[in-house]
Order: C-alpha cells, then sequence, then structure tokens
C-alpha cells in the first residue's frame, strides 16, 4: 500500500524537531522530550486541520489543544511554521520574560486555543469545546437548506499525566455519554513521567476505560514512524460521528536523542553533544540553530495554511447568505460573534421593593435565569447534579444530550454534568474558549467550587468569564454541617487575581450580580448565593449593587460602619436599627459589599465616601475574617469549622443575631472612641501592589 | 441451596429501615433514600465484620467507609445496634445541635473511621487505610512464627457520586495498580441521583472501567433480596489477595417507600403517611418511632460484637507474646499504637549557621526527610509524580509496591501517587485515620496543592496531621510561568481553620516545620517551600521559629517592622541593612513569620513584642496581600498572576529585591510618621471571633 506520505513530510517532522529543541536549549530551561516523541504524530493531525492563521478566532476552524502544556515548544513550532505571528526571534524568547513563548502555553497568544500546564485541564477544556460546537451546529446550521456554518472537530494531544488527573476521567465519561463525535484525542504514550516509567503508579488499561466510558479506541503500535496509521485512524475518527475517540499512539519520549526513551530527557535541555547527534542524525547542519527550510513553509502553506483560508472565505460567503436567508438567526449569530450582548437583555432582571417577600437568594437567581434565558442564546449552563438546590434550570430548558437519547438535543442548553465539579468548571472554560460568546454557568454548592480550583485558577487566569451559580453559601445550609458550610472558600476566591466573588444580600443585587458576570468579557465570576430566605432591602438597588459596595443604610455622623454580605447586611440593618434605640445610642451605618473586585476598581475618593476616615468598620460575615483587613479593623467572622443544625440555630450558636452583631458594634464603638481611625483604604502603598508603585 | 440467613436477618433489617427513617424524620432532614435501600447490603457486610465496640480503635478491627456519607442515618443505625457509643436519644437527635449524630458522619465520633459527605472521599481514604493496612501487615506480621498482628479489610459502600468524583477516579486507578486485595467496595447502584436518573449524565460501564484498573469486579442484580449473593460476593472478594474488588449491587432507592425508585426519597424525610405504610409493609408498628427488637440486639451481640471480641482479645494475647520475642519491633509498635513519637527523634532534625550555604528549603528538606526517616518508621510519603522536583525520597527508600511487580515491597514506605494530587491527599488522609500513629506526607507543588482542596479540607476537618511538602512556592519557580505560580495558595489554605502553613525561610525553619508538623497530633500542615537558593540566617533557630513568629533581625526603636515568610525574609534583612545606611536611616526591625497558626497561638503579650503599638508594619510575601491585614499595615505582595522568566527576574520585575523593599519601607515609615499608629493585634475584638466573645 502506497504512502499518502513521502519525504517532505519527514523533512517538516524532523524540522519541528530540532525546531522545539533550539527553543529548549536557547531558553536553557523546558520540555524537549515530548516534542521529539510527538513530532509525527502532531504533523499528521496538523496537516489534515483547518486553521486560518490570518484569522486565528474563525469560528469554523479545528481547534487544537495541547493538553500536555508543557510539550509548549512544539506548539510553538508548528505556530510559527504555518504563519501564525511568532517570528524566529519569538521562538529565541522561550521560556524567557515578556515572551510570546512563555514556559506553558497562554489562552491570549495567537492560536493557543486554551492555557495549558496544569494536567488534565486541556483535554477537559476540549470536550467543553466540543460540547460548544455541537450546541453550535445543532443551534446554526440548516443542512435541509445547504448551510453547514459548524462542522469544525476538537483535536486534542495529552499524556499519561492527563490520564492520571481525576479532571480529565470526569469530563471523559461525561463526553462518553454526551457521545461527542467531534471530538478526537491523541494519547501520546511514551511510558515514561516525572517519577520514571509509569509502571510505577500507571498500569491500568486507559483504552478500555475509555471504551467503558463509551469512547471508540485505536492504538498505533510504531507511532514514531506509521504516519499512515495515525492519518487513517484520525480519518475513521472523524467518521464515526457518535463517539468521541481516544487514538493511543506509542511513541520514544526525546526520540533522536541519547537519553531517549529515559525521563531525564522530559523535563531538561539536552546536552549540547546530544544537540549536534540529533541533528546530524536528522539532516541538519549541526552547527545552526532556528533553521527551517523554505520548503517546509512552503509545503505547510500549500497543504494546510492554503486550504483553509479557501475554505474560511467560502464561509464567509456562506454566512452572508445566511443572514440574507435567516434574518433573524443571522442577525443575532452575526452579534454573537462579535462578542456582543443584544443591547437591551438586561431589562428584564427583576427589581425588588422592601415590602416584596423574602426569598432565598439561590430562588432570586433561578428568577433571573427565568427571566434572561430567552434572551440570550449564548447562555448555556447546568449543575453538578444539584439542580433542585441550585435552582440552576429554567422550567422550559431542553438538557443538552445527544438526540439519539431520547432525553433532549445538542439544540439544548441545561447540561447534566453529573457529580463532577472540576470536571464542569473546566468545561466551562473550554465552552467559553470556544468563542461565540458563550457565557456557560454551573451549578454546585459553593463549598464545592473548591473541589474545582485548579480549573476556576484557569479561568481567571485566562479571563473566561464564566460563572459558578454557587448555592448555599454559609452556615445558613445548616444541617448538611461543617462538610458542607464553606469558612474559608470566599477568601480563597477573592484572593484569586481577576476573579468577581459576589454575594448578593437580596433579589435587587443578585440581579446585579448577573449583569455584571454576564457583561464580564474577561473576569470569571462566583455567584454566592443563600438557601435560606432572605428580605428585601430598604436601599438596595441593581445600580447601587454594581459598584460592588454601597452605603445600603446610613446615619448622621456613624459612630461605627458594619461592612458586610449577603445574608448578613439584613442581620447589620436590625443591628443599627436596634442600637440607634438604645439608652445610649450607637449611630451604626451599614455597608453592603457584594463583590471586592468590582468595589476595587472604584475610584478611590468613592470608596473613601463609603470607608471613611474617623469611624471604626467592623465587618460582618459567616465566613472567615482573613482578607477583610482591606476594608474593616474589626471583624465579627468565623475562624473555624462550622456546626451541624437547623440553620437558624446554627446562626444562633455563632452569635449571629442582630443582638450578637449590635453588641460586638458597641464594643467596638467604644473602643475606638478616643483613638484617632484612619480608614484601612487611606495607606501608604497603592492597594494592588504589583510593579508598579 | 439452602439460605445462610433466616428471619432474624430480615428483621435485623427492616429494623435499620426503619431506624434510619425514624431519625430522618425525627430531624426532619436528612436523606432516607440510600438507607432504605442498601440495609441488606449493609448488614451482610458487617456480619462478618471484625469490630469491637468497646475497643473502636483496635488496630485490627475492619474498617467501615460510608463513603456516601449523606446515608448516614444507616451508619448511626447500625452503630447504635452493635453497641457503640449511641443512644436511642442520640438517634433522636439527629442533625440537630450538638448531636452525635450530625448530617454526616465525623471522624472524632465513636465507630466512625472517617468524615464523608463531599463525594469521592470516602471511598478514596479507603484506599488509603488499604494501603496503611497493606504496610502495617508487611512490617509486623511475622507469619513464618505464627504472628499475624494484621489481617483486616477496608470495607467502603459508596453510590453514583462517589463514582463520578475524579478524585475516586485517581485513588482507584492507584489501588488497581498497588492490587489492594484488602480493599472491598460494594457499590449501591440504584439508578438515581439527585438530577433525577443516572442516565441523564452517567451511563459508563463502571464495572469495565474498574476492572480496567486492575480490580475484581462481580454483580448482585437484586441487591434488594439476595442476601447470599451479597454475601457470597463479599467471601469471593476476601479469597482474593491480588485485587482490590468492587460489588455492583443493584438496589432500589426508597425501598419500601410510596416514593422508592425516584429521587424525591433521596433528600428529604418521607411524609407520614408513607412512613406508617413502609412500618406496616415492613412488620412494625406503625404508631411506634425508634423500636429495636432485643432479639435484634441480641443477634448483632452473637454474631458480630462477641466473636469479634474474642479475636481483640486474642490479639492482646498475641500481642504480649509478640512483644517478648520480637522486643524492638514489639516496643516500636506499642509506642506507635500509644501514639507517640520516639522521644528523641527529632534530635536529628539539622541545624545550620549563617556561614552554611544558600541550599533551597525544597533541598533543605529532602535532608530532613534522610536525617529522620529511620528513627519514624510511621513516616509514609510519596509524591504525586514530581519526586525529582520535589526531593521527597530518601535515598535507601523502598516502594511501596506489590511484591509481586518487582518494583518494591508493601513494606516499603515511599509512594508512587502518578499525577493525582486530589487522590494522593485524601489517600494520606485515610492513611492517618488507620491508626498506628502514621505520619503521611505528600509531595507536590505549592500550586497544584489547590487541585487537592478538597481533601486538604477534610483533613483540617478531621484533624488528620497529614502534610504536605509543597515546593516550588512561588513566582521563584520562575519559567514553568503563571499557570505553575501560587498567588492565591498561601491565603486560601491560612484561611482554612486547623491549617498549618509553614513557609520556612531556611534550614533552621525548615527543620522547625518538618518538627511542628511530625509533632502535630490534631492538625494537618503545608510545608511550602522554594525552587531557588535560600541563604542560612543569622538570628534563625528551631526554637524560635516554634513559635510560629519572632524577630530575626532587630534594631533599636524601630521606624518600621517588616514581617515575611520564607524566600522573602532574607530580601526584607537586606533592605533592612540597606536602609540603615542611607543618608536618611530608616531603622527597619524584620520579622519572620513562618506560620500564622502557630503564631495565633502565642500569649498576646508575645505576639505585642513581636508586632507592637507605634510602629508601621509593612508585610513582604511574593504572593496575594489578602489575608496579611491581621498582622501589617501596609502590603508589598502580588495581587495578579505571575509571569513566565527566569526565577531572579521575575522576582525583579515584582520589584521584589532589597531595593523593592527598601523603597517602600521608606514610603510606609514617612507616611506613618505623624500618624498615632496601633498595633494590628490591637483590637478590640478577640482575634478569632466564634462564640466565645
Amino acid at each position: 500500500m502506497s504512502s499518502q506520505f513521502s519525504d517532505i513530510d519527514w523533512l517538516a517532522i524532523n524540522t519541528l524537531r530540532v525546531l522545539s529543541v533550539d527553543q529548549v536549549n536557547k531558553g536553557n530551561s523546558g520540555h524537549p522530550g515530548a516534542p521529539l516523541g510527538l513530532a509525527p504524530a502532531a504533523h499528521v493531525l496538523w496537516k489534515q486541520m483547518h486553521l486560518n492563521p490570518e484569522n486565528p478566532t474563525w469560528i469554523n476552524r479545528d481547534r487544537f489543544v495541547l493538553s500536555n502544556g508543557h510539550a509548549c515548544a512544539l506548539l510553538y513550532s508548528l505556530l510559527h511554521i504555518v504563519g501564525y505571528q511568532y517570528s524566529i526571534e519569538d521562538l529565541k524568547q522561550f521560556r524567557q520574560l515578556d515572551s510570546k513563548t512563555p514556559g506553558h502555553p497562554e489562552f491570549e497568544l495567537p492560536g493557543v486555543e486554551v492555557t495549558t500546564g496544569p494536567l488534565g485541564q486541556g483535554i477537559s477544556n476540549a470536550v467543553g469545546m466540543a460540547i460548544a460546537q455541537a450546541n453550535f451546529a445543532a443551534t446554526y446550521n440548516k443542512p435541509d437548506e445547504g448551510f453547514i456554518l459548524s462542522d469544525s472537530y476538537t483535536y486534542a494531544i495529552l499524556g499519561d499525566g492527563c490520564l492520571q488527573e481525576g479532571v480529565s476521567s470526569e469530563t471523559c465519561s461525561l463526553a462518553g455519554h454526551l457521545k461527542l463525535g467531534n471530538l478526537i484525542v491523541l494519547y501520546d504514550d511514551n511510558k515514561i513521567t516525572i517519577d520514571g516509567k509509569t509502571e510505577v503508579s500507571f498500569d491500568e488499561d486507559v483504552l478500555k476505560r475509555y471504551e467503558a466510558y463509551g469512547w471508540e479506541t485505536m492504538s498505533i503500535e510504531n507511532g514514531n514512524e506509521d504516519l499512515d496509521g495515525i492519518a487513517n485512524a484520525i480519518q475513521k475518527a472523524k467518521e464515526n460521528k457518535e463517539k468521541p475517540t481516544l487514538i493511543k499512539i506509542s511513541t520514544t519520549i526525546g526520540f533522536g536523542s541519547l537519553q531517549a526513551g529515559s525521563h531525564s530527557v522530559h523535563g531538561s535541555p539536552l546536552k549540547p553533544d546530544d544537540v549536534k547527534q540529533l541533528k546530524k542524525k536528522l539532516g541538519f547542519d549541526p552547527e545552526k540553530s532556528f533553521v527551517v527550510p523554505q520548503e517546509v513553509y512552503d509545503f505547510y502553506q500549500k497543504e494546510i495554511v492554503e486550504p483553509s483560508r479557501e475554505a474560511n472565505m467560502e464561509w464567509i460567503k456562506k454566512f452572508k447568505e445566511y443572514q440574507t436567508k435567516f434574518p433573524a438567526l443571522g442577525s443575532e449569530l452575526d452579534r454573537r460573534l462579535n462578542g456582543e450582548l443584544p443591547a437591551d437583555w438586561s431589562s428584564s432582571l427583576p427589581v425588588y421593593n422592601p415590602t416584596d417577600s423574602a426569598v432565598a437568594t439561590r430562588k432570586l437567581s433561578e428568577i433571573v435565569l427565568e427571566n434572561i434565558y430567552a434572551a440570550l442564546p449564548e447562555l448555556i449552563g447546568g449543575s453538578a447534579d444539584l439542580t433542585p438546590s441550585n435552582l440552576t434550570r429554567w422550567k422550559e430548558a431542553i438538557d443538552f444530550q445527544p438526540p439519539s437519547s431520547g432525553l433532549g438535543e445538542y439544540s439544548g442548553r441545561y447540561i447534566r454534568y453529573g457529580v463532577r465539579e472540576h470536571g464542569m468548571s473546566a468545561i466551562m472554560n473550554g465552552i467559553s474558549a470556544f468563542g461565540a460568546n458563550y457565557r456557560p454557568f454551573g451549578g454546585t454548592f459553593l463549598n464545592f467550587v473548591s473541589y474545582a480550583s485548579g480549573a476556576v485558577r484557569l479561568a481567571a487566569l485566562s479571563g473566561h468569564p464564566v460563572i459558578w451559580v454557587a448555592t448555599h453559601d454559609s452556615i445558613g445550609l445548616g444541617e448538611d454541617g461543617p462538610t458542607h458550610q464553606p469558612i474559608e472558600t470566599l477568601t480563597h476566591f477573592r484572593a484569586l487575581p481577576n476573579m468577581h466573588v459576589w454575594r448578593p444580600a437580596d433579589g435587587n443585587e443578585t440581579s446585579a450580580a448577573y449583569k455584571a458576570a454576564i457583561e464580564s468579557t474577561h473576569s470569571p465570576s462566583i455567584i454566592a448565593l443563600s438557601r435560606q430566605n432572605l428580605p428585601q432591602l430598604e436601599g438596595s438597588s441593581i445600580d447601587k449593587a454594581l459598584k460592588g459596595g454601597y452605603v445600603i443604610h446610613d446615619v448622621e455622623n456613624p459612630d461605627i460602619i458594619l461592612v458586610s454580605t449577603g445574608s448578613e447586611v439584613h442581620l447589620c440593618i436590625e443591628a443599627s436599627k436596634m442600637l440607634a434605640k438604645k439608652d445610649m445610642p450607637v449611630k451604626a451605618r451599614v455597608i453592603s459589599l457584594p463583590d471586592f473586585m468590582t468595589f476595587n476598581s472604584q475610584p478611590l475618593d468613592y470608596k473613601m465616601t463609603i470607608l471613611p476616615d474617623n469611624v471604626p468598620i467592623m465587618s460582618v460575615e459567616v465566613a472567615a475574617t482573613s482578607g477583610w483587613g482591606k476594608y474593616a479593623h474589626e471583624h465579627f467572622g468565623i475562624d473555624r469549622f462550622g456546626v451541624c443544625g437547623k440553620g437558624p440555630d446554627v446562626y444562633k450558636y455563632f452569635n449571629f443575631v442582630p443582638e450578637g452583631v449590635a453588641e460586638r458594634a458597641e464594643k467596638v464603638a467604644e473602643f475606638y472612641q478616643d483613638r484617632v481611625v484612619y480608614s484601612p483604604l487611606n495607606r501608604a502603598l497603592p492597594f494592588n501592589t504589583t510593579t508598579e508603585f
């Protein structure tokens, strides 16, 4: 059987190898082993992909995720050679400060679909991208009329590390359930991890496991040489529209190096002599570095870029026709591709008056979703098996399910994530990274957002505007007890850069939280919501809450300021009223501070009107006090684990009742009476000390 | 074939059912569904277990883990009936404040082996217990001489939720690799989760997946009735010493209820009428509650408790003989069973002088481990596939591996965890919970301890004194870039109650961190360690560091106090020296504060000598500033993500150089010159506001 590959393919493959090794050696840091072993598979895979370096965000491009992100020298080599905005000079700056070629691929770089490096995330993002593509295609394709606006594939390469991480187990199990035939994963089975041979910890039958998940699996015995085998497997995988595919490719880590096949070639540059013999072996001049034969550039242009560019142009033409033929859908899609929300989407956000009844903020969240889902086709969400508790599903929702299951449709926008908080979160990142303005949300208990810390961090680092609907946000959840009651959680996520942590106090603040979270373009949001009912507050409004912090209950010349969030704001207001009526009245202003990050971004003079000099400030929140030092002198919080009991009993146990707040406020006001008090915002150093000073 | 079960077994099973339902209904909160469905399996399982209610910590007891902790009413029923310290009155307090029967099982309660509820943790703890048992048995059994001091089994019951969580995938894959034949897991396949039928998100072939992991699997079609089937399966599982076993048992959730088989029976009390018909159906008086027929008590006494008690007594006799025959091992084991460390274990901790060379604290950690492993047979550790980076393996270590693998021995104390940070951490909790004074440690990068947040939290909540060796603890790791550089991590774990977060500055502080962590009996520890070299500091000592915070570089009448940790302490000392030499000298005291929690526990007057009134205090740490408000007025930190580059370049980029510290210190000293300054410790409210006031 004749091969579809020839010498030029091998020249291209070997160019990828030496160019990757050159980067690692120039940077004197990095991972040469995986690029050397993976170059053949990556070449074969890319050769058949649709991608347009001139238009890296083309919605119908194929996505490529390098889940083993430490192999990024290979990715940068590919991106450079096919014509993304990476010069040879950029490659020479590999892993250096301010370079375009950092130690792990970062989302904002051209051609990098998602940030990878933390293992297990990339493949899980890829599942999210495949979900997004399936939803997008089911929503906008009109096959009967000849319009296929989306038929792209999501490809990922991963190694043993990604397969060992639990998050990939979660997402790949779900991918099998969802029958994501548009997802094709290449497993670099090189038998080596940092600790040595994989057999020291990982001798499970991976393909059997993936078959158990409902995947198609294939195996390539000689991944170092069998280009046709790899190509045929990818082709076969593409033809199977009913299942995601895992192709195990046996490779030699550090192929061609004197250290080939050992873990010493994984994470350190090759020795100079080794580089020389490698280049010689692969037909390159051992004395030269960063050499790309012109014919390799030309080859990739001809094989990949030109057909992709044509396909992209054809797509643009088609989309114009589509807009004529389907004006409503067409303009909706056009809007989404421009990253714009409907102009008036937020007009349907509910507004409340103090006379409205007390409602749990999780329920208020449900009302928001009910009010906005129709206007926002980009809203796609679900719950990690807590739908009836998180209240994340609007009544008319259709589940995102394979049509053959009879349980829903791919055009459905409600995802049954199963008990998989980390996977859900990594999938949300992938859906967001797909494009088309997707706004994914996912429900779980606030305490279990922590299970997803790895993915939450990457959302913030990458700037994916995804949303966690985090209900049962405190000891107020009651009987489930300390295993379910968050204490450190708010502190944790508030300390995470670029992360909004909304904790609304009532209906208006819940609407504000959603308005901000959905209009956010570069920051994720956690919306922490109560299990228990909360009154609608006098003095709250969407606009005020959108500042992140505001005076909700004012008094003249306050003796103390109580600053609080969520379910404790009304306690503070009641305490303030109680204090005003005392024989020795204490005047207490109350500040609601639903989101630290938004409040931080306000001008200092606004913030100083809220938290001025000369008044002691006490924070009131049923959680760890850590992190409140930036806004308050004194803290009423819970620096221990919670207890099991009825919600109101637990609040009482910790003294979080109006009397408990008032008693402490009195004590604080008295303590500071004879002190000079400066606002915590009145400081020598800027608030967020970074490089600026 | 005649059954080994009779009417009394069914009476016992139905007693468990109604007693569990009574608890949930009395508490008006909880989960009746799983107890009703699981009672037959639990009964059959417990009937053959070795457990001694009079001696709940007997080291050779069988362990039982209810991984689906929400089914705890069933566990409390069992514990009561077999004679643990639970009265009927305790059961009536189900899920109420201060009860012994909280909403999820808690570690400190009699007969509860581990805290469960957060899904996936219990089964993972069970893997840890099975590892501990295998290690314990291999270390102390002397089969040739007829001494089998340990041959217990670890049993777990789990549901779909635990199987969906990634952490269980990690640990069960490892359990298969490790061939833990002492681990037997019953899977309650009731086809229902909170979102409805499991088919909405979870239709993988679970048994096939577990076979892929290397487990033995079995299936019981009628788990509601087939007691012999369950018993035979357990017996067969016990006989297979080479593999862990998963037994899938098909049950009906809420068996006997009018809501049986639906998700509405999962998490809410049954309606009163439903309870009545259930009791009637099961042969109980519908008008009576909390009824346990005396014959059921008697039956369990005779079947379980008496044989177990005898076995326990026999064990004690055997152990006495053992101590005579193997005095060294015997006294070592006796010491461990008493929860004591060797009297002089810490004398081998290395001590350093300022003239000693600069060394990375991860390397200093390696030296500690090298120095102490021989004296501490209870030390058992490993790394999540970062051994050569974490430096967690002493040279003579033997890997904990199945002997048949040729890779190690069960008596080995170095665990190759694979790339499974969450799983490693949950396993550490399980090893600790096994008893015998085990001190498990696990290595990963500090940033990836976050992957394990779920298990870290449970370590703190349960008080397992486990240790994370968390290297590469800052931007100082350099080229791996922002995906690997922790920012929020220290803040997060410092806000977690009962969690030590050590960040030693040099060799003496590293020794101190280990001394504290290993001597801790009820708190876990993270030891955050640098990748880069750090100088040995003048003024550090093990004893001083053990206070959690101390003056490391003093000046008379300081103008400013710099408080710092780890790799930034030496920067502060250099800055202080630089400031002293200025034309307008600034006198800067430097405080090293390696562990917040330990420092917090010092008497206030000690703390006030360290952080007194009248001097401005600036924290200096290359991480989020959040949380430092309790010790400092001003913060020099990094409230954004890191950058990729060489470690020293990245430090410079963020101005973390002596000049950068000095410049800020000057500014702060000047700013506060004309202000009255109070120590952040000088407050109205107690430091950790809880119930005390």
